[in-house]
C-alpha cells in the first residue's frame, strides 16, 4: 500500500477541490483501489460536480437538513457545531475509487471534495491510500 | 484487479437492482474487496432490500428532503436537476463489498442497487473492480 | 484477504462502539484497507466522535430526517420500520479505512459505530475484512 498525508487548507470554505492531488498521487501507480480517507470527526468526502454551483447548493442542503442551531447535545466552539459532528454520519469520511493505469475511474463530472463545515479548524489533513492489484 | 463496465438502462427508474450483475462478476474470484462505482456526478449506489417497497420510499424520502425544485444555483436540464447533482454527496456512489470464495457478503436483505434521479441521462455506466486478497 | 464476522448485541441502542474490536483486529496485520461492512438491510455503519453526544444528535437527526411514522410503503414489524429500510441510503453499511503497521488511521475523534435503527432485532452481524497491501 503506498499512503501519503496531505495537509489542506480550507478555513471557511464548505466545499474544497481535492482531484488534482487524488490524481497526481495516483500517476504511475498502476491499477487498483484508492481510498480518499479524512481522519477528522467533523468533515465528509465526497464526489461531485465543482465550479457548476454544487457547492452553493451543497452548502445549503446541508444547512437546510442539519443546520447549525443550538439543538444538539454535543456542544463546544461555534454555535450549532454539533451539527458538524452529526454530518460524517451522512457524508462519510470516507470513499474508494478504482483506479486504472495509474488513472483514477472518476467520470469527466466527477470531482473529489472534502465537505468540511467546522469553521473552528482552518486545517485537514487529508490521507490517500492505493492498494495494487 | 478485475474489472468490468456495465452499462444499464434506467430510464426514468429511480432504483435500479445490480445484484445479479455484481454476483455474476465475482463468482470464481475467491477472497477479496469489490468496489461499485459510479462514474457519474448525478447518481449513487446503495444497498437496500428490494421488492418490498424500500425502492419507492427512497425516492419519497430524496424528494422530500433533496425537492427537486427551482432552489439551486446549478441549473440546466429539467427543474430541479441541481438536485441531482447534489445527492451524491449523500448517497455516495462508491460501496465496498468483501467478497469470500467469489461471493460477495451481502446479507439476505441486502441488493446492490444504483440511484438515479436524473431523467435526462437514460443510460448509466457502473464499474464493478475487484481486488483479490 | 483475512475476515471474521462479529456478532453485536444493540438491542434498543441506536449507536454502537465498535472501535475496540475494529483496532483489535487490526493489530498485528501491517499495511492495508479495512473495510467494515454490515451485511443487514436496516443498519449502517459511520465514523463519529463518541461520548459527547453525537450519539443522541444522530438519533435525533434520523428521527427528523427519516421519521419513524406510518409513510412508507415497506411495512412490517414496528411502525415506522420503513424508515429503518431507508436509512442504509444515507449511512452506507460499508466503510473502508487504511491501516497502517497495524492501526487503522482513525483520527483523535473518530470512533467507527455501529448505526441500528431496528429495535425488532436486537443482534447485529459485522463483517471485518482486512486486504493487505
Amino acid at each position: 500500500m503506498d499512503t501519503i498525508e496531505l495537509r489542506i487548507r480550507t478555513g471557511a470554505t464548505f466545499v474544497t477541490d481535492l482531484t488534482r492531488q487524488v490524481t497526481d498521487f495516483c500517476r504511475g501507480r498502476g491499477d487498483g483501489l484508492l481510498t480518499v480517507f479524512v481522519p477528522h470527526a467533523t468533515a465528509g468526502v465526497a464526489l461531485v460536480e465543482t465550479g457548476s454551483g454544487t457547492e452553493a447548493d451543497l452548502e445549503a442542503a446541508v444547512e437546510r437538513l442539519l443546520p447549525a442551531q443550538d439543538i444538539y447535545r454535543h456542544r463546544h466552539g461555534s454555535t450549532g457545531h454539533g451539527r458538524d459532528h452529526v454530518l460524517p454520519a451522512f457524508v462519510a469520511p470516507s470513499v474508494t475509487v478504482p483506479v486504472l493505469e495509474g488513472v483514477p475511474t472518476l467520470g469527466t463530472w466527477q470531482s473529489v471534495v472534502l465537505v468540511d463545515p467546522n469553521v473552528d479548524n482552518p486545517t485537514r489533513r487529508v490521507r490517500l491510500a492505493f492498494l495494487a492489484g
